[in-house]
């Protein structure tokens, strides 16, 4: 193996190299391979975890919730209360403070969002009728959140991801001047794509800012809170408790949902917030359904039961992601770092890993992959509309694919980036 | 019994009923009773009879839909291929033009009319920017309905309903000449509140509408499309088939839901229109979801199986709701008809008796019932903004008390019916 970076290798040298891995490539794309790492999708072995649930209601059981409302009925618009009390322990809030939905928080922000577009939040106008209104977009972020906000014609404005959250001297300059700045999206722990949990202080300047706009939402996707791969998990200080010491309550919307801790298309989605946010939601929640599925809220409640329940679960899945996680980070760590043309993140929980190739090379990696039966997350995906300027992260979806084909996928991978880095550094040369 | 009817009897004659049937009154209302006839809620035998589905599936279940995905998973944005088979064949209309969604039908309407207002059909603008948008609200209907467009902010105008369907002649002045009218909200069989199936002749010119606006839509909630409760049940004439005949097909939205047929609250919802409707359609749904509960949908699927299955289950619905009717109709018919004081309608299926109590009348006849401990529909619930101009039409939902308390409380709401009418009569003669 070679063990010089490109960099400082001699030009004959880079092109022997470049010649070896085309080969290799060549080698990869004959193969026929059929490989996804593209969605944060847990893989069979993870759904096999969650099937005793399966067992838990039959016609035999008993369909009444704690205070005698039939599940199998109308009505309850705000969940069960014994399951918004769960929700308000896993989000760290309490259970009146909860409002229980249907099996996607996805759609629970989405309309969150258009409450705020078309109903307005905190007494103020809709933001829809307030002329230009803006999202604070950390890079690199989740694509279904950047969606979302394109879809209502938001301008989306970038602001990097530190090692600690994104920075907040930046979030702090937006969001306390201008008052078109009406939303921050956040992943606070595990964020997507790089598994970072915000430090205690990101969290308490969070909770002390001084937003321009009245209307300002904080849209907090919690949705890896209990999602650690390692004996090391993060902690994530708890925002509304520093928001209530700043008289802040207002500002957070929190998500999360029991998608990959039971089942991904058939978990159990919540959000919570103030009782002024919650009634905004609520205007909207009364007119838009006559209650959840409480039948799987019952079915979640007696299958985790709690906190405890959910760690177990969670124990292992985290059994079953560790060692694909590993393989990822060893193939990078063996077949990258030598040659130079990549970081990686590393990251103690959640469901991605996010490497950055050489400059201007993602999208040229990700086609290459492609062409030899690998599909990644397209390039750009973590940034809004799907352009990152630098052209250089890739998202690593490592859950869904087996641990072989993992493996078999991750060498494809580290063959196309060198390649493409060898292939940008001859142009260059020229 | 009194056979005479109150208009031609004399004064003392009257007096001397309001004196016995007041007396009758204050009885009921020591009786302390607790009984509610406000909303077509299933009653708990009628659960019963969908419970082997909670059989259908366990722990040892094969998840996998027809062409292999797992049901636990993300994913299948649309619904299951098949579930989308069952649904065109419940709502007539091909598998193709049907997407299927969580618990709601009432969800995928409001979604959808957002779609209109933000994101706009047939390629105009959004209704949102366009100035005033009119929908015509047939009346007396349904209050969830009119609730959706009154969040919207959408002017509701009133076309009244004949025993043929929403008065046709109304309809189409309003919808051919204005372009501000967007769209018509129908239940289109078995009517909510009157029972009422709309007749060939009114499907036919629902079809051959020719719209001002080229982004009107019919919202044809389906609602009771299998829900007969005599052994006289009326056809629908197939809409879509029409709209086909006259080009027309981009007119309508198809909803419908097995609420009624398994659990209320845990049932699976379906909408379908053309391939343009869809599309329009889909354009919110992929920013909005990563996909419905696609286990539920496999449930029900399973244990419905196809058609025949739903009809044999609508059969066992009948045996339990038809012996409810008879006992409003009966009550009604014995009570009121020889006093003259009331009207009602005699329907072959659906949720709902509409009783058209003495004009000025409603309202109080209501709060009689409340204060007996009989909680009916808010009187008005039938028209837009909760506001019946003659204030003559209450809601009779018999489903979900026992047959005990449904006489029980039909016997308050004759007395409070006749003692209102009294009221006013008397008070019309000083």
């Amino acid at each position: 193996m070679n063990t010089e970076t490109y960099e400082s290798m001699p030009k004959t040298a880079l092109e022997q190299e470049k010649a070896a891995l085309q080969a290799k490539y060549n080698a990869y794309k004959a193969q026929g391979l059929n490989l996804n790492m593209s969605r944060g999708k847990p893989g069979p072995e993870q759904l096999e975890l969650s099937m005793p649930m399966m067992d838990i209601l039959n016609s035999k059981s008993d369909y009444n919730a704690q205070e005698g409302d039939d599940c199998r009925n109308y009505g309850v618009v705000d969940g069960l209360p014994e399951m918004r009390q769960f929700f308000g322990q896993l989000l760290g809030v309490d259970a009146e403070d909860v409002i229980v939905g249907g099996n996607s928080s996805l759609n629970m922000m989405f309309d969150a969002v258009s409450s705020g577009m078309y109903s307005g939040f905190n007494g103020c106008k809709p933001w829809a009728q307030q002329g230009t209104v803006k999202f604070i977009c950390p890079c690199p972020g989740y694509d279904r959140h950047f969606g979302v906000t394109e879809f209502f014609g938001i301008e989306m404005v970038v602001v990097p991801m530190t090692e600690h959250g994104p920075c907040m001297d930046a979030v702090e300059q937006l969001v306390n001047t201008d008052p078109a700045v009406k939303g921050i999206w956040c992943v606070p722990k595990y964020s997507n794509p790089q598994g970072i949990t915000y430090s205690d202080e990101t969290v308490r300047r969070f909770a002390a800012l001084k937003p321009a706009a009245k209307d300002f939402k904080i849209f907090w996707d919690n949705a890896y809170c209990v999602h650690n791969i390692t004996d090391t998990p993060d902690t994530l200080l708890n925002l509304m408790e520093e928001c209530k010491k700043c008289g802040s309550e207002d500002l957070p919307i929190l998500f999360t949902s029991t998608s990959k801790i039971t089942f991904p298309g058939a978990g159990v989605a919540a959000m919570a917030g103030s009782k002024n946010t919650l009634a905004n939601i609520r205007k909207r929640l009364f007119f838009q359904t006559i209650g959840p599925d409480k039948i799987n809220q019952l079915r979640h409640l007696r299958f985790l039961k709690d906190l405890d329940g959910v760690d177990a679960l969670m124990q292992r899945h985290k059994e079953l992601l560790q060692p694909k996680f590993n393989i990822v980070l060893d193939t990078l760590q063996q077949q990258l770092a030598p040659v130079g043309v990549a970081t990686w993140s590393n990251p103690h929980g959640g469901y991605f890993i996010s490497v950055n190739v050489m400059e201007g090379c993602a999208k040229h990696v990700v086609e290459l992959c492609r062409d030899a039966g690998v599909t990644l997350t397209d390039a750009g995906a973590t940034y809004p509309y799907g352009k990152d300027p630098k052209d250089a992260n890739i998202r690593i979806a490592p859950s869904y694919p087996s641990v072989q084909e993992l493996q078999e996928a991750m060498n494809v991978f580290c063959v196309a980036v060198k390649l493409a880095a060898l292939e940008r550094l001859s142009a260059s040369n020229i």
